[in-house]
């Protein structure tokens, strides 16, 4: 089996939706990417960190689902990282009421030794420095590299993000973060620049609206599903790059044709994510689920057209 | 060939984007329909009103497409119906700056007697008693009817909207529109009401983020063509409602499966129309074009995902 070494935090998150309001719960982009992940066959690891209250049944949990966690320290006396956040009438933008980094200030992250030589690195939404410590510790260079970021570090550290994306393969952002990055607003523009800063493909998550896969002059879209209900996006995104990496680790295929099915799992995970609070939905979810939703996947994009002459 | 009839206004229109601006130029939604069905193997008329200013060449243009004028009345010393707008940076929202009914405030249209037995009646945009008017005059039942509206009609003649709505199969309307008028937020919801008014299909545009098909459970996806430039979104989604119609037409199958190629093709049509000002995009396209582009929106949403055990 194929190794998925991923980068991220796993936290403890406070939310509000219309729909409900949590105390806090288990959270963090490494939680969510490693959740999505533990789908498919492979072999994965969290490098992370978390405070010594942080309960052992979470941790149990990431085990239960074939996750490897030696690489997850927990700082003795520590707190964990915990972000709170509201989310708008409408779903689509929230207010963040509180973070507390707590041990993920001084977060130094230590890949496991059989994580060295990992197929696959994905490095969710960190410092760069952080992102870049782990890239230094590969024994060799992995098939692929897929990077998450987001504004803030665009804001406040540019120049070690600027370094990181020499280093990846994929970058995977929103659209807004797409055009501050590139200064474009079209987001066909914002690709093409943001090729030229490293990355060979870029992904832009519309929420949603789907996501856009951009490699050279080509372009590929995985619509997010029509859903009834959508419950709490948190996690969306990051179960969004789980499923992305987690069907390429397993495909061991890194070429274009590949990561259009890699964007289609990404998005049939996600649409899963966002149907109940925090990580509720994703610690249940079985295989079956997902095979029977990518067939709703099909049927919403699938068509047949006869060329004319 | 089937024929297609269209009522929808016939105008001028004053544009403003971030790109540039126009003087009064040829504009209206059965303007960017005829165009846009023009391209399909079928005969068209377009049922409107103009005014003596209305240049010949502009309703030239019209015949030169193949499309029926019988149904286009010029009213002796009377005025076009003139629309002014000014699109926002973003191109995703306008300002209307100035709206002359003129003679469509006493317009009272009349369908050609060799289109009132029409295979597909296309309703544009208009005041519903206008849209009744024209279902009225029909000979025989169409094989498909298909309704535009908007926000304005539901603040203003709701109660003939709801008369016009149980009278067609198909309705297209934004998806700012849809939660208006079904007082749902979620889109699939929204689309469920919407059925119980009365058209069995609803289709959502969503603009730049394409565009849902809902029949019953099922639903499908077209999105916008990744564009480098948009120059002018002005009829686009009237030209989306020609290529639809024209599409349908043109196969003769009314089925939700051919429905999918409608949308792409309507898809297809509008992308061309925004890349210039107004209606010169649409004036010089060709059918050549048109099934190139055709690929790009095959390679956009086509994959290829084997089913696992």
């Amino acid at each position: 089996m194929n190794k998925l070494l991923i980068v991220g935090t796993v936290a403890f998150d406070a939310i509000e939706t219309p729909f409900g309001k949590t105390d806090k719960i288990l959270g963090g982009a490494g939680t969510y990417i490693g959740l999505s992940a533990s789908f498919f066959n492979l072999q994965s690891a969290i490098v992370s960190v978390v405070g010594e209250d942080f309960p052992q049944e979470y941790i149990d949990l990431l085990k239960n689902k074939n996750i490897d966690v030696t690489g997850l320290e927990v700082v003795p006396g520590g707190k964990t990282f915990f972000w709170s956040g509201r989310y708008h009438n409408d779903l689509n933008s929230r207010d963040t009421l509180d973070t507390q980094l707590n041990v993920l200030a001084d977060f130094n992250p230590i890949v496991p030794e059989n994580f060295k030589d990992a197929d696959v690195v994905m490095l969710g939404n960190l410092h760069p420095n952080i992102q870049i410590g782990v890239l230094d510790q590969m024994s060799k260079k992995p098939k692929l590299v897929v990077l998450d970021t987001m504004n803030f570090w665009m804001d406040c550290a540019l120049a070690e993000l600027l370094q990181v994306m020499k280093r990846v393969d994929v970058i995977t952002i929103n659209d807004e973060e797409a055009r501050q990055l590139s200064g474009e607003y079209s987001l066909v523009k914002a690709a093409a620049k943001i090729h030229t800063m490293g990355p060979k493909y870029v992904v832009i998550k519309k929420g949603e609206h789907g996501a856009l896969l951009f490699h050279n002059k080509e372009v590929f879209f995985a619509p997010a599903l029509p859903l009834e209900e959508v419950f709490d996006p948190t996690g969306a995104g990051d179960t969004f790059a789980g499923g992305f990496t987690g069907y390429i680790t397993q495909s061991e295929d890194v070429s274009f044709e590949n990561m259009k099915n890699a964007i289609i799992y990404g998005s049939n995970m996600a649409s899963f994510c966002v149907e109940q609070f925090g990580t509720q939905r994703m610690e249940k979810l079985e295989k079956r689920e997902v095979q029977e939703r990518l067939q709703q996947f099909k049927a919403l994009t699938q068509f047949e057209i006869a060329l004319e002459n």
